[in-house]
């Protein structure tokens, strides 16, 4: 999960090592599917290195999508489905702070989804502690998301 | 699309053979992801042919979903995941009948999607005719379908 | 629920004249909430009996929703909105066929809620009775449905 | 909004005092209906001071719903039916701090509604400002809450 026009350029640079990372694990990448951001990003780095990709979209089609997704789900819902892409993951990793991205880490935790936070600010990760003190990974790095997620599966 | 729990066993047997047969085209099956009837039968025929199976499920989390699923999408939005089902569907297949099915039929009208109908009841082709006169497709066999669907593709 | 743009001069009518008893006996409506076809006649019929009039609306701003809704819900949706409608109402009302209507009694029979049918055709009744013998109660006046909901509730 | 089980004790007094004005303005007040937090409290206040209540509720029934609603919105779609409170309302007030909470200011700033904070933590205001400096109005009573919103309409 991550920014999509508000995505700096740091964001969608760890976000496609993510994607790479994630692909040569064997693991699905999952995002909201759009063809901006992290989410493209990510997507991207996945599908170049020959990992399976799906988005979530917003959409009641497919316009709009990353070029990069291997399925394309349509929900026809808006941010509503932010939710459905939490429930979906087994692991939400953050990269990037932005509303969108802030909505689904909070369903996340409502979710009780492990969470790991990739290049957030100072006062989204002093928020997040705050709403649930030592749960979500904080790291530096894609590798680090790797170890960690492999830690918890 | 089909019956869950009032599934006939012509219906089961018929999923198997398309889910099979859909596989072997290289195309991506997507159902409502449940353990149980039609959703069951189409991914067990496509995974066991090597496919890639999706499943949009109702529930929160992935209890109860067909064991034949590759991917488990958790929308936590009951029958109203109907509408994410047809919406990212290429094409429709729906195979046997009940309520469930026939709400995504009718709401596959809706959303101008290819329909296709295999071993429906009399009464309901007649309604589904009345509904949209000559749209959807009526077929009496799995290999039918297949055909059709390369036509439309 | 009803058809919109679909809606044929009877059902309007029958419509508005249901809305006008269920407000005189108090009762809350709720309809899909545009403002075209029955959802329209029937908040209209409400509206101008002094009932209280709800709208649940496939879309994410107000605009064209009926003019005679009390309160506007926008579910930002679109038809995955019909299951909202079904598991809001104490009893569905379905006045006239159509796709989306015909997908309400679906997922209301799906969610076990009391079903009144009124001005359906020949066929969506026969297969109706079909998916549920007996269940629905088949109706010819908006007199009727109001008796039949005063045993119902 | 506001916390459901999170709610302090200062949370819940404030909520109900925003009840009872919001239904001293004649306006409708529009919570997620559970019936524990800052749902419930609000609701108490508006319908104690015969204001009009509705709940958009994440089940598929009224169950474990706030005894002071007059309206009970069902959707089945757990919380990604927090998107739809959002949507629904003129103005968007938090009252208190929790995730869900905090996943529907985020969602209220993707749909670009007024905001209106109370009783928010420092670290929460200081991410929120973050977000969308300036937009969201933080104030300390609802008193004023109340002068805010007759500014805004």
């Amino acid at each position: 999960m991550g920014p999509g026009d508000g995505a700096t350029q740091k964001d969608l640079e760890l976000a496609t090592e993510l994607g790479r990372l994630i692909a040569q694990q064997g693991w699905a990448l999952l995002t909201g599917g759009r063809n901006i951001g992290v989410m493209n990003a990510a997507s991207k780095g996945a599908h170049e290195a020959g990992g399976l990709t799906i988005g979530i979209l917003p959409t009641e089609d497919p316009r709009n999508s990353s070029p990069y997704l291997d399925l394309r789900i349509c929900t026809g819902m808006g941010s509503a489905r932010n939710n459905i892409n939490v429930l979906s993951s087994d692991v939400v990793i953050a990269c990037g702070t932005g509303p969108g991205t802030s909505s689904e880490i909070m369903l996340a935790l409502k979710a009780q989804k492990p969470i790991i936070l990739l290049n957030q600010t100072e006062k989204a990760l002093s928020f997040i502690d705050e709403m649930a003190p030592g749960k979500p990974k904080v790291i530096q790095t894609p590798k680090q998301a790797v170890r960690l997620i492999v830690e918890i599966l």
